[in-house]
């Protein structure tokens, strides 16, 4: 669980809620069903119509990855492909067979599978960066997804507030529900600025770092997968691949 | 049919439609004669400026794939090209001529009939990126159309809000006029922001992730095309162009 | 002529006079000399400081690509190029040679020079792409000259509002100035937003599709008069550039 | 330390309190309390839920960089290899050993290591650029955690604003306490729209500056090693490494 | 000097105070102690903080560029190449020698030396681009200090405009202040924006133009000096380097 992702939604919260007491407009001033369904529903149509089901579910698999980034562990990963690598020189590539079935990662399992198969470099490298390029671009696409509603939400804020406004507007003539009826429309407004500034952006911001980190990590696996099929010396793996940690 | 296009364009016309009843705007509110002449015909008017004819025409052509993306069905595809690697491992590249005339697709026709031609991988990969990189262009440019209508329709939404102001503002003398004239003002800004962040801009993104599918299975045709042509295992084929399915 | 630019411009006329008629703002709210001076004068002057007079020459000099963009037509220089292939074939590229004075296309007249004289397939690849990006690189400057307009333009409308709205709170002590006054304010808002979003940036738009359109034509003679060089299958060169057109 | 940077932060204070109090609002119109927990805690909320834990700690270690940015001397490096290649050129790469000990800087380190263990030069290119991409990677992410709050402090600002707004309407029937409500409402979006432009942003964009310089003179030390492992000539790699040096 | 910078000046100075005496603001309207030490000193501030000083001072050297860009002309350039390249032929690369001292250009000079030394083009190619990249990358950074002044002076246009509408709020008692009060808060709003439209934000784009034409010749220079060492045809190199102008 990434802790600052907790500690900011509760702060988050307590701004929002006690920013409203402590201004004097009470927290009641956030609660507003009408303003929920043109922001929340509006949002929620916005991205329904940009976005293809394939992608939407994509999104939502992801999402997690933005309070628990999935685990990378890249030491560990050197470690493995260092002694991978003092197999394959003591047996020949064919002896990392037996380790293909325990490799739990399926993209690692992926490259092991072609060096074993005894596959040229380039082509090692060919596939897994069309493998790596495929993966990342549909994780990034499931970002994007928080992204849009992180677009859409103010400007559907804009619109709740302008309906209420037109309401009032229709109603001037009684001057005493003039305050409240301007107070109501600018809740749609704080819905929409704090959905996306709070919540939506933030989230797709964590989602991107995430998918480049795992990239990276994808990367030195290639590098050191196409390092054991070159016959290349642990030690200079090992300083080779400890270039990706920083 | 993209049963998530469906379900968002229903939400958009509820959380519209419903936010100005609950608000008190009523639903009248959102109809507007002037607001649609200024943000409608102005939005067109805009981007008939901006789009030569050919690519308008295109622009309509492919927006059907907002609501219903091509077919693409990858699976299909790769398991297609496996069994014509067999064939011509079997019977040569031009055991692959009968096949010619039955694929539907022009792209992958346009690559069978390269490789039964017995042409060069790279002048394949030429060829057919040429081919990719157009066909993707012109798809490209049609998506803009739409995003430059997302980009106009504010903006003339502000007009139509600005010249609904002057017009109050001229009859100040009158208080009862005040209010209504206002709040019909304001229709304007809800038409403009309306078209783009629930119609206009969702239509453009979904279209542009439609085309970049489309790239990507192509970018897998003609991997495939060039293996086959270079008489490769087709289950290494198989293995390689899965890598294109994430 | 492009006939979406004459009927978008008449449309865009029809939106706002119509639009400020039926409103009941009225047509002379449209028009005031102040505004003009401010909004137009401004804007001028902004994309003065910012263009260098060569710059500001060349966007004059393409601007009527805006209104009618450059005739192409690859479908014809493929017919020649698949010509010249023909005649190089039999009569060796110096059969060429009174081609040369015919054509009337400076771009293509230096690519068939370069073949004529014998040069290597990489220096007329590296030649002509100098040749192509320069002329790409000083028409985008000129279309941004009207891109600039489009940004200053509105900035310069906020301005004259403001200017505006300072002369009217000088003068609050008379209401019965202030609705007019504001109303008056408004006008350089509607010149602003009007002149980026339906002339400007709409211009600029279709300037770059025309400035795009004309380099992936140019890259398709750099590729013909390459495979001319190489003394290439005049069919397969016509399949080759048939690829360019989407 | 920067001079500018102090000279930059002192002036925004002067211009703050001095406009404030030139402006007749008073220095004490700039002190809130809910303004400072609104746009404060929640500008930190908003980046909390969009940076992982590593992230915000290699931030806050680049943070000091826009006060200091951290030393280069280019020239003194350029000197030191020119050395080098000397002794290489005289005692061999093993000569350079030596020096490995005591210089300072890891990633110079790194590079020498490598010359010293006699890798090919592709090698020691690919090696170095991984570690300096990398490196540079993770300082951009730093730089834009305070990108991040520029962006996210002044919505919370209008957030703020907003929030006071809803206040002031709900007890429009006192109009004493419209005034100083509106005004104490406005505070908030001072401090969003400050901190944004005289702090966040400017910081993040000095970091970039910084790093980017980091990452110019590292590539300057890969071309130096490089040119010491191919034994050039001293003095052509002073020549060249002086281009870096602008 | 370049003209159409007076003349943009000129007409921005017009259409400011002459549409200010129009509109009935007058052009003591735009005359406010307030507005320019909040958003002169203001935005002073935040563009220190931002840049450091090698970088403030490079881009105090580069602002006259604005007024007057630095003279390129590339035609000469070429005449001198085509020369030197004839000289080349004739006498050898140590013919050109004597001309190395007479060269104003320290670019020009620099790789005239590298052609005179003998280096091998590739040498010569890697060695000037890192020249070129550096010195465009230097520029650039000192253009973009404009265009951050250009960013921050709006912001802080509506700082001084909040803070004089907080003033004016703590003070709603006394009505026949509010106006003349907004009228003043407004002025930095004008100041903030018209800096940057007016000037700033041109200047930067003008500068950029400035480096990217320097840029586009010392590319050709580099062409045209290894087109030299590689001792091709005069009227061959004369023809290739006039694919430059455009």
């Amino acid at each position: 669980m990434d802790i600052l992702s907790v500690v900011g939604l509760v702060l988050a919260f307590f701004a929002l809620v006690g920013g409203a007491i402590l201004r004097g407009a009470g927290a009641m001033a956030l609660v507003s069903v009408e303003a929920f369904i043109i922001v929340g529903i509006g949002t929620i149509a916005a991205i329904c119509v940009q976005t293809p089901l394939s992608v939407m579910k994509h999104a939502l698999s992801i999402f997690p990855w933005a309070m628990k980034p999935p685990a990378l562990n890249p030491e560990n990963l050197i470690k493995k492909m260092v002694e991978w690598s003092n197999v394959a020189r003591k047996q020949g590539l064919l002896g990392l067979e037996p380790v293909l079935n325990q490799e739990p990662d399926a993209f690692v399992r992926k490259a092991l599978q072609l060096v074993v198969d005894g596959s040229e470099p380039d082509a090692i490298r060919g596939i897994m960066e069309v493998e790596l390029g495929a993966r990342e671009h549909a994780d990034t696409l499931g970002a994007k997804v928080f992204e849009g509603m992180g677009v859409y939400s103010p400007t559907l804020g804009i619109i709740g507030a302008v309906l209420g406004l037109i309401s009032v507007m229709q109603n001037l003539a009684d001057p005493s529900k003039l305050g409240p009826g301007i107070a109501s429309a600018f809740t749609a407004t704080i819905y929409g600025v704090s959905l996306a500034n709070l919540f939506f952006l933030p989230v797709s911001a964590k989602l991107k770092v995430a998918i480049a980190a795992q990239a990276q990590v994808r990367e030195m696996v290639i590098e050191g997968m196409i390092s054991i099929a070159q016959g290349e010396n642990p030690r200079a793996i090992e300083s080779k691949l400890q270039g990706y940690l920083h």
